[in-house]
Order: structure tokens, then C-alpha cells, then sequence
């Protein structure tokens, strides 16, 4: 429709929501540098532009692993995916009877939903390598229908990359890219994604599916990060890019991973040469290895790098990362850290009204409203947790806080200053 | 004495941790571009070097408010400071009763104590004004003859900068800074540590004391940042560096604050111009103002890129800041945060051997040797009990972890791949 020239209700509500002109949306939508994930079939959904004129997105990873099924779980974490502010959640379930369990996400999820269709795939074989090249196609035919708005495919990791990836310290990372690559070494045969792409993008096109071209061969630790591996995927995933265009696929590009912060400026420069400014929707990235535990806040870091650097969507990373499947306390953990750099990107980029809300909050604590400072936070159910915790008499005429207490709160004083000063 | 050409057991010290020769640590000290905050009378101190050749260090802030007053909790704090990292520890109580206190962290801490003696002098007064002059440089006196390593004062917050500060929509945040300005405001008189820095200097080089000279004007909200009184106090802080060399006293720079993740570069930058180098000790900087609750994660973002510029020491900020009190969670959750920043940053400057200890753990993730992988984290316990909690059968023979279970383990995957593709 933006190639046509028509502006979509959902371009009219992503201009909205970004405060840019429906024209300009428009545009940028056609020229592939923003995308609206949004199935036909996702009745629910409430349109999110992602690329590098809208404020940064955050995107949350939820599902089953084979070992912990429980969809009403999953269920409650899609709706603290919300509640804490993601813009996208990507289901990334594996293991017998997720049909069921996608449907009802795709029902309850207001946010544009994303899936990994490799998973379905390879659900159930007892050898990767059975799997039939059909049965990759007809994954992603199957949730396209469903109404799934955005598909991380990994297409771009081919066959003559395998020996590469070997050489590095961690091999392949990526949990659908291992997947692809098993069967390449299995089969002997080239990627079916990419061998099959013209169906791929068929199926696509028919749904406004938004493909976003998984990073099979991100880095996995600092000292594989921005080698010869990961290059000579990106550089697939450039043609890859305008493939899609030519065919009228709205396309994102997936990045690294684990990377030193000096590089991370470089990665996301490179990607918006290689991939003509596509969307670039990063995993991080986490910019250490030892901080198991608190791997959300090694990803901040590198997020709001990456950010600040251009990238247009982040993908949260979990307390959980490394060690096991996130909670929700864990999903609430990492979005609020991704937001938090999302958002300090959106203020170090200038974009307009970014910090308006940092303005607002500094008038409440100048003011001591408390309520107020609360109602604008991040997390505004932990803010105020927090506060009563150390506070427990309560917000009422509480003119400072226990950390200075009464006579040394610095923000009294200002306030007195001023009054003397002038 | 590292001016005399003399290398001391301290500085021998610092060269061994850092991996330096004791003569370029001798020669760093000697410019003025390394401190070694060691009073003479710390006996139980373990020397730390603190300089942009040196590692970047990571200070927390401990100690009692005026309405929570506990002694036992914190040194419970002052023990989980060492346990869980932090290079340098700060006791900022304030109150009735805080010599005692301060006498037992000192005998406690075998990481360099530093304090902000501004606070005793405050403490027991009805009105600011009524604190005699004499009575600033008394404390500072008393606390170096205790044996503290390093002193906080606000000397370079000048009358004249305070219709600066009251343009501000914060005004001023610290909590020092603004007792001197509300002395110089009531008195009508110059900052008191300005107009007697010589005696002030005088107690520093009796007892090796370290000054920390304190950002009075440090931005309290990114609206406020690197704006006029900011730059005003730094370049007062500038010439008051080179007072410090021409004395022989030891000197570093404490720096913001809140301040957009654009402008952390300049601001480090201007500083090292500004003050020849002299070590930059920054207090986050928070790069939003709307996370409460969060800040140590708006801290290490902040953080990693001003020490990847070039910052020396890192000050943790909890997730209590600006709402209370921190706990002994809170403590450690900020000690861990900042030291991934200040490691994010050491592998970013590429300072010999900082990667070393990510090689290992990636290492340790390719043969599932969950042992060595939580020995390697910056918070051993944390990964474990993670681990544990989401893997209760334990890591006996345990190779894979449940985030994405046996078959879909990537890593596993990898291991496989390299068999079959050699």
C-alpha cells in the first residue's frame, strides 16, 4: 500500500503514535527504512513502526522450553509483556502442542507478535535431518495464517559458512541457526530458507508477515564478536534485504549477540551500509560474558549503545540469560533495563519530546509529589514499593526521602536557596 | 615520595594487581594522572591505584541516614562492599554518634574508605550558618587523623556560582554541596574550603590523605546537564588540581550526575583537559531520570561509557537512589552493576589481559562446566542460585540448561557441527 502511494490505518496510527506525519510514515514504510509488523489476520493488534525515524522499540522473548511447559504461564507473561511496556513479544516456544498455545497469544497480544517458525519445524524428529525442505515452508505457512506478525528466519547463514562458524570459540549460538546448520551438515545441501526464499516471501507477501532476517552466526562471546563469520552473513542478509523489497516483503535485520562496547558503533554502521538502512533489531547485545545473573543490564549497556548508534528495535535480555528460562520477575527485569536504554537513546538522539517525561519527573521531585514521580515511572508499581519499603510512614507531606532524611535532603534545600537568592 | 623518585610498598602493590612496572606506576603518581588513596594510619588497607593506565575501580556508598541509624547493618554493608567487588568505600553517614561507626569501618575495610567530613561539621548545628569555619577544617582533621584514604569536599562550588545553580530545574542534588551553599548563602561569605585550602592541604599531606574535590553542581536531571554552573565549578576544579600537585597532595575529580548518554563523552573529555588529567571519579552518571528503582541499570549505562572515555573510578548508584536508604540487596545489586560497566569498559580500552576472564567462562560454556562457569561470574552465588532454581537435578552431567533444553541446545549443536564438519 506505501508503494502505492496509499497510507494504511496503520501507518495513520504508527503517525500517531510517533508524532511524524502520515506522509512521512508512508514513505518510509515504502522505502523499507521503517516496518509495521501486522498480520491481516492479527485482529487484536495495535500497529508499532519500528525503524530509525521512531523512537526505539523494545521487544520481549517468552514461550515454553521443552523441559517447562505451562502455557497459562506463558499466558501470564505476555500480559506482564505489556504491562511493563514491550512493543513486540516474540513467542519462542518449542516442543509438542504450541499450535494451540500461539493462538492464544496471537488473541491476547496487542503488540505485534514474532515468532522463530524453525522451532515448529523441527518439533518431533527424531534426526534434524529429516526434515523435509517442505516442512520449513509450511511452518511459516501455517503461523502466517495463524496471524503471526513477524518471522525470524534464518536464511542468511549458508553452507559454505559452516567451517567459519567452527573456527570461532562458541560455534553457533543462535538456537534456530544451529538448527539450520545441523541440517545443511546433515543433508549436505544448502539452506532451505535461502534456497526456497521466492516461496517464503510468497507466503509473506499474502499475509503482511514483516520478515526479520535471523542472525545465525551472531557472536556468542566477545572474542567471536564481529569476525569473518558474522560479516559474511550480513552481507547475505543485504541482498536478502532488497530481495524482500523487490517483492514487497517488509524486512528487518537481526544483529549481534555478544560484543565488545568499542565495536557496537561499528556493527550497527556497517549494518546500515550492508542493508540499506532495513530496521536493525539487535540481541543486546551483552557487552561481557562473566555477569551471568545480570546479563539484562550487560544488555542495557550495549543496547543503548546500539541504540544511540542507530539500531531500531532491542531485543531484551534476561537475568536469566545463560542460566535458564526466564520468569516473570525475569521478563519484568529485562524490559524495564531495555527500556531504560531505548529510552536513553531516544533522549541522547534528540528525537523530538523524548524528554519531556525526564523533565515532568524532575519537577515532581522538586515539588516532593510523590504520586506523581511514581505515576511517571518506568515501573511505577516497583518505584513506589521501594519508596514505602524505606518510607513506611507514607507519601503524605514526606518532604524527603530516608536517604538524606529531613535536615540534609540537598532538594530542600535548593528550593530554600532559591527563595534567599533572589 | 613518588616524586622524590622513591617507589613506596603501596605502589608496588598497585603494580603488581595491575600488571604495570612500579616505576611507571612511581612516574603516573608522581603526574598527578594515578592516586593511591592510603592514609598512613589505615593500617589494614590494601593499596588500590586509581588512574586511566590503572583498571577501572568501582566505589560504593554505605552508611547511616539521620532516621535509620544501625551501626551493625552497616557494617554488615561494609562487608558485602568487599565480598561482592568494590575497589573503594565511601561512608556517608550522617548524625549523631558517627565517629565510633567510622572507626570501625576503617579498622573493617581493607579497600580505601574515603568520607565527606562536610557532614560532621553539619551535624548537631540548629542552623548552617551557625557552623564556624574552623569547625569545616576541624572534621576534616579529626576524620584524617582516624586514618581515612579520601576526602570528599565541595571546594570549587564558589558564592558567585549560586544564582548559576538557582536557574536550574534542580538546582543543587548534593547533598554536600548544598550545605556549603546554604553556609554561604546564610553567612554571605565565601565557600569556606576555598578560602582555607591551605590548611585544608596542610592535613592532607600530614596524613597522605586523598582529596576527592566534589561536584557541588552536578546535574540532579538531564535538563540540567553540562550547563554553565556545571563547567564553572569544573574549571575552578581545575585550578584547584594543580594547588593539590604544587602541595604533594594527592588529588582526583569527582564528575556528574545525571546527563544524556550523548554528552558523557564531552564531559569526560572537558574534565581531562580541564584538569590535566587528574583521575575522574563519576558518580554514575544516570543517563534518564525516570527509572526509580532502576538507576543502578540507568548508573552502569552511564557508567560504561564515561569510563570507556576515559573515567578512572566508577560510583555505584543503587536501585534505591531517589527513593531511599540502600539495603544490603541493594548494595550488592549496585556493586555488580558498575563493575560490569568498569569491566565493559577495561575490555573496550583494550587493556591487556581485561578479556582473559571472558575467554575462560566462554571456554567453561563449550564443555558445560557449570562449576567453573559460576567461579568465573562477577556474582558466584547469583549464577548458582539462578542455575539451580531453573536446573534442580543440579549440574552433575548437566549439558544443556533448561532455557532451551537437550535438543534444541545450541551450544551442544555447535559441538556436534565441529565433529562433523572437520
Amino acid at each position: 500500500m506505501a508503494r502505492r502511494g496509499a497510507i494504511s490505518p496503520a501507518m495513520q496510527t504508527v503517525a500517531r503514535k510517533e508524532g511524524l506525519g502520515a506522509v512521512f510514515v508512508r514513505d518510509e514504510v515504502a522505502r523499507g527504512r521503517m516496518v509495521i509488523p501486522a498480520n491481516i489476520r492479527h485482529a487484536s493488534l495495535d500497529p508499532v513502526g519500528i525503524g530509525i525515524y521512531a523512537t526505539c522499540k523494545v521487544n520481549a522473548n517468552i514461550g515454553r522450553s521443552p523441559e517447562r511447559s505451562d502455557d497459562a504461564v506463558e499466558l501470564e507473561k505476555l500480559r506482564a509483556c505489556i504491562e511493563y511496556g514491550a512493543d513486540a513479544v516474540m513467542d519462542l516456544s518449542v516442543g509438542e502442542g504450541t499450535d494451540e498455545l500461539r493462538r492464544k497469544m496471537i488473541e491476547a497480544c496487542t503488540a505485534p507478535l514474532g515468532t522463530v517458525p524453525v522451532y515448529q519445524a523441527a518439533t518431533g524428529v527424531e534426526e534434524i535431518g529429516q526434515i523435509e525442505p517442505d516442512d520449513f515452508i509450511q511452518a511459516i505457512a501455517q503461523q502466517a495464517e495463524q496471524g503471526v506478525d513477524f518471522m525470524t528466519v534464518h536464511c542468511g547463514l549458508l553452507r559454505r559458512m559452516l567451517p567459519l562458524a567452527c573456527k570461532r570459540k562458541m560455534g553457533i549460538v543462535s538456537r534456530g541457526g544451529a538448527i539450520v546448520a545441523r541440517w545443511m551438515a546433515e543433508r549436505n545441501a544448502e539452506n532451505p530458507y535461502f534456497a526456497r526464499f521466492d516461496d517464503l516471501l510468497e507466503i509473506c507477501r499474502q499475509y503482511d508477515v514483516t520478515l526479520s532476517l535471523g542472525d545465525g552466526l551472531r557472536p556468542g562471546c566477545l572474542a567471536d564478536a564481529s569476525d569473518e563469520a558474522q560479516f559474511a552473513e550480513l552481507d547475505i542478509l543485504g541482498e536478502l534485504a532488497q530481495w524482500c523489497w523487490d517483492a514487497n516483503v517488509q524486512v528487518m535485520i537481526e544483529g549481534p549477540g555478544h560484543v565488545p562496547l568499542d565495536q557496537i558503533p561499528m556493527n550497527v554502521e556497517r549494518q546500515m551500509k550492508v542493508c540499506k538502512e532495513a530496521p536493525f533489531y539487535v540481541l543486546g547485545p551483552v557487552v561481557c560474558d562473566i555477569a551471568p545473573g545480570y546479563d539484562h543490564i550487560s544488555g542495557a549497556i550495549g543496547s543503548a549503545v546500539a541504540a544511540m548508534a542507530g539500531a531500531a528495535m532491542l531485543c531484551y535480555v534476561t537475568p536469566k540469560e545463560h542460566l535458564g528460562l526466564p520468569d516473570i520477575e525475569d521478563v519484568r527485569a529485562g524490559i524495564i533495563a531495555s527500556r531504560i536504554a531505548a529510552h536513553a537513546a531516544d533522549v541522547a538522539r534528540h528525537r523530538p519530546g523524548a524528554r519531556d517525561r525526564d523533565d515532568a519527573m524532575s519537577d515532581a521531585r522538586m515539588k516532593f509529589d510523590w504520586e506523581q514521580q511514581f505515576a511517571l515511572s518506568l515501573d511505577s508499581r516497583r518505584a513506589r514499593e521501594y519508596f514505602l519499603q524505606h518510607n513506611p510512614q507514607g507519601v503524605a507531606g514526606r518532604h524527603h526521602c530516608s536517604m538524606c532524611g529531613e535536615q540534609f535532603c540537598a532538594v530542600r534545600a535548593s528550593a530554600e536557596l532559591k527563595e534567599r537568592v533572589k
